[in-house]
């Protein structure tokens, strides 16, 4: 098309000011032919916009902004995300999480990734340990069953697990790391089971040398996380559960600073008896950590999701319809 | 102080979920003893949160927002910041520059800044070539006085100056630039004036080969600038000028990518009579652009910036206070 063919069709850009800049942003990017993508723009064009309103945004608080983000994108790399970190010390991926993946009463309940996943996992076995460079960390054994709502035991499940060494870190934050450590992906049994022998984790802070380390010691903020291990369960035909259990008891129990623990996912460290530890080829007294994960359908979580969505979104007063599963405006 | 006491001062972060988490962040958050960042983050916590509420933003989806800022963080260098690319193309540089320059009647527009400014420049004397390694650039002599509201001219106020060559390219976006060109700072002399040689700019696509590019092709709209002059006036005193003049009757005056256009900065390119020509030795017929900045005091940009802040945040419901100029939260 002619450039004067294509210019006709746009709203005409000129002398726009605090007042009239929305809606014509609005106008201008509704030409998207993705109905999603297109709400979510209107939508974050209107947050956007609404946030400068609200706080009378200053050149200057704008600007130390748009530094605050180029150098949290600018510190990421294969082994650190600090955007997601941002997203998580606002509580934004908790709530991200809690919207996208509801569970249903008796199903095991989400909560944040975190910055430290990587895709470079190896395969363990049954029994295996996943940890090889910590010899000062406390051995613990963790026996888990993975089954549906109905208490069927799901196999063929694959279970990604990472977790810190007994200083605090994981293997990518260590300087003498070049294989992965406290990481591995296994698949649980024909009996739903999966069990391995790790070290028991500890409190650790967030990275807090980068640019969230500077926003939580504005806002007063500790960056401790209470003592964790990551699990990510999916197999197709169930939702992916991202998960993580924490040990009850630890100091920051009630002030995570990424805001993941839930009740449903604190657990006690028990001792190996004389039985189990014959069965699972541990020391008597070895800690133990026992957790039965529950998957719910992929079927049972996109109707709820879209139950949720169309429930609240109509609450907010937004008329929409459910597409692929995400609300999209529903205009007549 | 110890652990104990510290956290027994926080509220207790357990079993968040969509309907709990804000106003749990917001509580985490409230300790910041500075009002201004405190309210800041109180609003973007908001409606980031909105925002993820309104979409139903799904984990996906969160995952392609947390790449896009990573890329765009990632991109940015000494010479290139797409993150004001992002805020200039979804139009918050703009609204920002209209809250906080407030402009009186009879003084001269703000438009965005835009990511080309740089803080390295060569000083000129007025009647210098600004452009030197444009062979094909059409010459221009552009003249200006600098006014405040009652007419009088300001001696002595700094002018930035950068343009783009001829062929639509800043100094910093070409691969042979090894030194700053188009761009330089001037002082205005005793009656305000100031003078230059230029290159008659022309229009051209925002860098489109980022981040923001993709989100533009998304959005189906095109990455074009109607052909500008940049400057920014600055003198203690008055608020400083970020401004910009365009080229009347480019194909793109009605649809500028960072919505920069305003009527009142739009200029003909008229041409140098005998008497212009020898004033400011040219030839006969070079293309001339004139114009008379006006500025603001300081004093008075800022009566007027608290002025329309208290308005438009009663507007909007909320009891504030200015402090420093810009408003937090009236809390009796």
């Amino acid at each position: 098309m002619e450039p004067s063919v294509v210019l006709a069709k746009l709203p005409k850009l000129l002398d726009l000011n605090a007042d009239n800049i929305t809606e014509n942003v609005h106008l201008i990017n509704s030409k998207n032919p993705d109905v999603r993508s297109k709400y979510i723009m209107e939508r974050l064009v209107h947050h956007l916009h609404e946030f400068a309103r609200d706080t009378r945004l200053s050149t200057d608080e704008w600007m130390a902004g748009i530094q605050f983000l180029t150098e949290t994108g600018k510190i990421c790399d294969d082994e650190r995300q600090e955007m997601v970190l941002l997203s998580d010390t606002l509580g934004l991926s908790l709530l991200v999480d809690s919207i996208d993946h509801p569970k249903p009463d008796g199903s095991t309940e989400g909560t944040v990734l975190g910055p430290f996943h990587t895709h470079n996992l190896p395969e363990k076995a049954n029994g295996d340990k996943i940890m090889h460079n910590d010899p000062d960390g406390t051995p613990v054994l963790v026996v888990c069953t993975v089954k549906d709502v109905n208490e069927q035991p799901i196999k063929g499940v694959r279970i990604e697990i990472w977790e810190t060494d007994s200083t605090g870190s994981y293997d990518v934050q260590r300087t003498d790391h070049s294989v992965p450590d406290g990481r591995c992906f296994m698949i649980s049994d024909h009996n739903g089971a999966f069990w391995f022998k790790g070290v028991v984790p500890v409190s650790y802070p967030i990275p807090h040398d980068g640019p969230v380390g500077k926003m939580l010691k504005m806002l007063s903020r500790h960056p401790w996380r209470p003592a964790h291990l990551h699990f990510i369960l999916s197999r197709p035909g169930y939702d992916r559960l991202i998960t993580a259990l924490y040990l009850k008891g630890d100091t920051y129990e009630t002030s995570d600073a990424v805001f993941g623990v839930k009740s449903s996912l604190l657990i006690d460290l028990s001792q190996a008896d004389e039985s189990l530890a014959k069965k699972y080829d541990v020391k008597v007294g070895t800690k133990v950590i026992k957790y039965d994960f529950v998957l719910v359908s992929e079927q049972e979580s996109l109707e709820l999701r879209a139950k949720n969505s169309k429930e609240a979104l109509e609450l907010l007063g937004h008329k929409v319809k459910i597409i692929n599963g995400l609300p999209v405006p529903d205009i007549d």
